[in-house]
């Protein structure tokens, strides 16, 4: 891990750039703590650059309730290679959402499940070098981003002990099946006018959790409305399994 | 409205028992408000006596979130003349669950439907005394109880601003079309495995209510297994809607 730029946000963050094996990466850290922080990782669609704004709210509100934050680039994002078959099926998807047709289940596990195959080992291998600085203890969370990657990662990674999910994309069939071996806390969010979005497959996707503790919250609202309370909700269910 | 009854809990919390029309009631206010407090009603499925134990930990809460909490018996529930018609449809209900039937429409027509028009004149008319009280201002929250109750009492009270409900019990058909006229911001509480209960309705009510602001927080246990960490979003969603 090579640190490629750093600066202080205000008196409280200091955020550093990275590359991983040619992966680039963000890092946010409180410059007052005492004591080795939890972190946690901040998932996204792809696209660090375009993601910037809200991955640094996301990022804030870590840091301000004690924890370390960091985020690597998805596979196939920003500036990375292409993965060509998946942006076949993404482009695919949005033929079929745009013609209102049923998605079939082809189209979504060429989307996704390429993609939680490449990136899963990049976010461990990640947290192998981001849990070996100064500063960053455990215990660790993931929180948002794709589903599907953060559903593996759960099952593969004891390092992760509590997962809040944004059920806003589609889910491979397999996935319902990973998501039986899932027994960490969960906290999983769902915008209920996502019209991008496959509702049921959603609250399917949160029935066959094995976890004995989840929460599923809902609210009105499109794929970008997620309500400001439930970053504060977010902190609380963070400062509840990662203290 | 008559107090027949009052004790100080502890320094901060003084209870009220009263009688309104020969209903029972309890009040709790906090003791050292220097503003007249906004009002959270408690909603519960009848009972006061057998109730009460969750009922004082739920109007503590709201106490110590800065509000006055108050609650009435249910026509038919406690000491209060029983409703053999209710009364009756219950048994169905319980009969049919425990033969692993389907429930039908018409026993949940007569469990529920003449307990809401009863109750919710009572709950107005208690309404009109607690906010005459010296201590007690608006806005009015509903929480909790007999969610058919609370839809009714949303859409015809124009006093309560906010409600946080139980989506515990069984819902008739034309409550589904009543919620559509709700517009109030809401937090809509599911026990996921809640055996007596049918949580495909309880999703369908969810989806029905025309409010812009509705929330869904569905967490794994049965009817009584509530999180204690759903306490503290209830206080904080009235604090939002109530302040």
């Amino acid at each position: 891990m090579e640190f490629t730029s750093e600066r202080r946000l205000d008196d409280d963050v200091l955020e550093r750039g990275f590359t991983l094996g040619g992966i680039p990466g963000l890092l946010w850290t409180p410059t007052t703590a005492s004591a080795p922080c939890p972190l946690v990782l901040l998932g996204h669609p792809g696209g660090l650059q375009r993601m910037y704004p809200r991955l640094l709210g996301r990022a804030r509100h870590a840091v301000s309730g004690g924890f370390a934050a960091a985020t690597i680039e998805l596979p196939g994002g920003g500036d990375r290679p292409r993965m060509t078959a998946v942006d076949e099926a993404r482009a695919d998807l949005q033929r079929v959402l745009a013609a209102g047709e049923r998605v079939d289940d082809g189209i979504v596990d060429r989307l996704v499940l390429p993609l939680v195959d490449a990136a899963v080992p990049e976010w461990r291998a990640a947290l192998d070098a981001l849990l070996a600085l100064p500063g960053i203890g455990g215990p660790v969370g993931f929180s948002g981003g794709v589903i599907a990657i953060a559903v593996r990662l759960a099952v593969v990674e004891p390092r992760i002990a509590a997962a809040l999910l944004f059920a806003g994309s589609y889910v491979p069939r397999a996935v319902l099946e990973e998501a039986r071996r899932v027994t960490i806390p969960l906290l999983v969010l769902l915008q209920w006018d996502d019209t991008g979005n496959d509702r049921q497959m959603a609250l399917d996707l949160f029935d066959a959790f094995g976890s004995e503790e989840k929460t599923l919250h809902a609210n009105t609202g499109g794929h970008t409305g997620v309500p400001g309370f439930e970053g504060d909700d977010g902190d609380r269910f963070f400062a509840r399994h990662l203290r």
